[in-house]
C-alpha cells in the first residue's frame, strides 16, 4: 500500500459550483451565522438575538401545552412510525383542510393539502412547479424574504420585483404590479402578515390585489406562515377567501402560531373551487415535485390534529398579547435612537423594518457595516435590509422575552450615541 | 367581474417536465403505489406488504421504548422547539459520532457528522456533491437501490454499474469496477448490508473495495442504513474502518435498527482521518448542499443521544431475533414455490432477492406482470426486480409480522399452482 502522502487522489470541487448554490437561497442563513460570529466572545452580556424571527428560545414563549401533548401521544401510540405517504398522512391532510376551512367561504378538501418540511418546503415546491409553466417570470415582493429569489434562481425562474409602500402601510405597489407583469408571468407572490414589514393587509387590498391577478391571467402565491398573528387594528384574513375570483395557492405551517419552527410541519393548500390549478395541470406538478422528497416526521404528522383542533383561544390570545406589548416596547424604544425612523407601528408577524440614516453615524456607511458593528461591540444582531431587498433598512425581530427586547435597543442607543457624528448630536 | 366560465388562465405545466421528475426518482415510490391500488378492494383478506421495508407497522416490531421515552423528554423539555442549526444540533452530531465509534479504529469528531432528514437526504446530498466535481460518473451497483439512478439522473451525473454477484453470494464484481473506472470517476456505492440482495459483506471483501477504490483513486460512498441489521454467520463491519484506505462517506440513519423510517432522522459521516475530503472541497460542498434546506425535526434532533446512549442488547437482540426467525421463515416457504429459485440465505438486512422463471407460467411473462397479477389475485405485494435493476427477479421483504409472511408466501404458492403452465406441473 503506497504512503497516503503520496497518494494523488484526482477528486476536487468546482467552487464556482458550491459558491452558485451558496448564493442562491443560503444568503439569509449566511448572514445571520456571519454576524453571530462577529459577537466578541469575551462580551459578558448575553447575544440579543434581533435578527430572525425564533422566539421559541424564551421561556415565555413556550407552545401549548396541548401541541406537547399531542406529540406525547402520537409517540406512545406508536402508530406512527412508518413511512408517510407522498403527500402527508391523510388525517394531517385533513386536519389541515379542517382548520383552513373555519376561515373560508367555500370548503377545502384533504385533497387540496399537501404537507410540507414546514414553509420553505412549501415554497421551493411551488416554484419548482411554476418554472415548469414554460418561459415563466414571478413577481416578488420588496422587501421580501430572500429564500423566493434563492429558489427562483436556483430553478432559473425570471424574479420581477414590485415595491411593497411604506407611505402606504406597506400595501402593495399594484400600479406596478400590472407594468411588471407581461404574457409570460405566472403568479404574484404575497407574505400576509408580512415579513418583513409587519403590517397586516386589509380585506379590501386583498381583493384589489385578487382581482390585480385575475385581470393578468397569473396565480396568487399566499406565505401565510405568520398567519393569524395579527395584533393590531386589522384583522388578519386568509388570502384564499378570494379563491374564487382567482386560484390561490396558500402556504402555511405551525411553526409561528405554535412557536415550534423546529417541529417542521408546513403545507401547500390549493383554493381553487373553479378548478383551474387541476386544469393547468399544477396540482399534478405539484404532486410530482412531492414523489421525490422525504417529508415531515410523522411523529409531528401524527400529532397535528390534536394540535390543530385542541389548541385554547387562551393560549393564541397569551401569544398574540406578548406579540402586541413587544411590538409596542420595539416602537417606542426606536423613536430613542435618531438614526432610525419608523415607517409603521407593526400589527402583525414578528417584524418591523425601518430606515438607516447612515449621514448621521460616523465610520459606518449602510445597513451591513451598521449590523457587523452593533453585533461586534454591542452583541445585538440585526438583519441588514439588503438581505431582504431594501440597502439602509434594517428588519427587527421583536419575538423575544420583553426584558431581553428592551436590553437590546438599549444597546442599540448606546451604540448610537457613541458613533453619532457631531453634526448629528447637535441637531 | 367576467364570468369565471370565460375567463382565460394562461399558464399550462409543461408536462415533459413533470414527466422527467416522476421518472427520475419516484419509480420505485410509483411502482408500489401503483401494485397497491391493482389490489381487489373485494378481497376480504389484508394486503401482505412484501414490496418495501416497512416493519413499524406490526406491533411485534414496535421501536425500543427508550427511543419513545427518549422522544417524550425531548417534548417536555421545551429545548428543541427552535431552528436548528444548518448542520444539525451539536447534540445530535456528537451523539451520532459517538455512536460510529464504537466501531472505528480511530475517532470521528461530531464535525465529521451532517444531520439529514433520513437516509435518503444524504443520498441526495452526497450526489449533488458529487456531480459538483465536474465531469464526474458513479458507479452503482446492480441490484440497488434506485433513489440513487433517480438523484443522479437529476444531476445529470453519468452512471455506470457493477454487478453484484448472485453466485458468489452477491459480492461485487471488483473486476468490472476496474474496467468501468476511469479518470472521470468520483465514487463507488455500496449498501451494506444489502438492499435488495439481503448479504452481508465480509471484513475481507470489504477490505478489497477499499483497496480497489483507493488504486482507482476514488471514494467509497458506504450506504449503511441496514447497519448493524446482520443475524447471519457474517458480522457486520461498517465500511468507515478502511477510512485510513481510502475516504469513505458514511449514510445512516435511525430507522431500519430503530424501525422509525417516518421520524426522519439520519447522516452523513465523512471517515476521512487523512483529510482528503476536506482538501478536495468535498467537505465545502457538503456544506454548502446543508444551506438549503431544513433538515430533521429538533424534537427528533434532541432526543437522539438518549436513542443512541441508551437503547440496551436486548432491543436489539429482539430484533435481530425477528429478523433471522422471518428471514429463516421466507427462505423455507420459498422452496415451495417452484417458479421461484433461492440463491442466498439471507443475512442481514430486510430482503431477499429471488428469480423468477417465467416460463413455468402461464401467460406471466416478466416480473411486472408476476406482480401486477400477485397484487390483483392475492393481494400481496412484492417489488419487480426490473425496479432494482435485474430483470425477472423479484425483491421480497420478509420484515413482516411472522404469520402475515407465511400467510403472503402460502397465497404466492396458491398463486403459482393456478398458473403454472402444465409442463411445469409434470416436472
Amino acid at each position: 500500500m503506497e504512503n497516503e502522502a503520496e497518494k494523488k487522489w484526482g477528486f476536487e470541487v468546482k467552487q464556482e459550483l458550491n459558491r452558485e448554490r451558496e448564493a442562491e437561497v443560503a444568503a439569509f442563513r449566511y448572514a445571520i451565522v456571519s454576524l453571530m460570529e462577529s459577537v466578541d466572545k469575551n462580551d459578558p452580556r448575553p447575544v440579543i438575538p434581533l435578527g430572525h424571527g425564533d422566539p421559541a428560545a424564551f421561556p415565555c414563549f413556550r407552545t401549548a401545552a396541548v401541541a406537547e401533548d399531542a406529540i406525547v401521544d402520537s409517540v406512545r401510540s406508536s402508530m406512527f412510525n412508518c413511512y408517510a405517504p407522498m403527500f402527508g398522512l391523510p388525517l394531517a391532510r385533513r386536519a389541515v383542510a379542517e382548520y383552513l376551512n373555519r376561515d373560508l367561504p367555500y370548503k377545502l378538501s384533504a385533497d387540496d393539502i399537501y404537507i410540507t418540511l414546514g414553509c420553505m418546503e412549501a415554497v421551493e415546491i411551488i416554484l419548482t412547479v411554476i418554472t415548469r409553466l414554460g418561459a415563466a417570470n414571478i413577481l416578488l415582493p420588496r422587501p421580501g424574504w430572500p429564500f423566493y429569489e434563492g429558489f427562483a434562481k436556483r430553478n432559473h425562474l425570471e424574479v420581477r420585483h414590485f415595491d411593497l409602500l411604506p407611505e402606504r402601510g406597506w400595501e402593495v405597489d399594484l400600479e406596478a404590479v400590472e407594468a411588471l407583469a407581461d404574457e409570460n408571468t405566472a403568479a404574484i407572490v404575497i407574505i400576509n402578515p408580512c415579513n418583513p414589514c409587519g403590517n397586516v393587509l386589509t380585506y379590501q387590498h386583498l381583493q384589489k390585489i385578487a382581482e390585480t391577478a385575475r385581470k393578468l391571467g397569473i396565480l396568487v402565491i399566499a406565505d401565510e406562515v405568520y398567519g393569524h398573528l395579527a395584533f393590531g387594528s386589522t384583522p388578519y384574513i386568509p388570502m384564499g377567501v378570494f379563491g374564487s375570483i382567482v386560484p390561490v395557492i396558500t402556504l402555511g405551517s405551525i411553526s409561528k402560531r405554535w412557536i415550534v419552527p423546529g417541529w417542521r410541519f408546513g403545507w401547500l393548500a390549493t383554493n381553487d373551487p373553479n378548478g383551474v390549478l387541476q386544469k393547468s395541470g399544477i396540482v399534478g406538478s405539484i404532486k410530482a415535485c412531492l414523489g421525490v422528497r422525504s417529508g415531515p416526521s410523522t411523529l409531528i404528522q401524527g400529532a397535528v390534529p390534536q394540535i390543530l383542533e385542541k389548541t385554547d383561544e387562551e393560549y393564541f390570545s397569551k401569544v398574540i398579547g406578548l406579540l402586541r406589548e413587544t411590538a409596542d416596547i420595539c416602537y417606542d424604544k426606536i423613536k430613542e435612537i435618531p438614526c432610525i425612523t419608523r415607517p409603521n407601528k407593526p400589527e402583525g408577524s414578528m417584524f418591523i423594518m425601518v430606515k438607516l440614516n447612515p449621514s448621521l453615524l460616523e465610520g459606518i456607511n449602510s445597513d451591513m457595516e451598521f449590523a457587523v458593528q452593533l453585533a461586534k461591540e454591542e452583541s445585538v444582531i440585526v438583519l441588514p435590509g439588503i438581505i431582504v431587498g431594501m440597502e439602509n433598512w434594517l428588519r427587527i425581530t421583536f419575538a423575544i422575552d420583553p426584558s431581553a427586547l428592551e436590553d437590546g435597543l438599549d444597546r442599540m442607543k448606546a451604540f448610537y450615541y457613541r458613533h453619532a457624528c457631531q453634526e448629528a448630536l447637535n441637531l
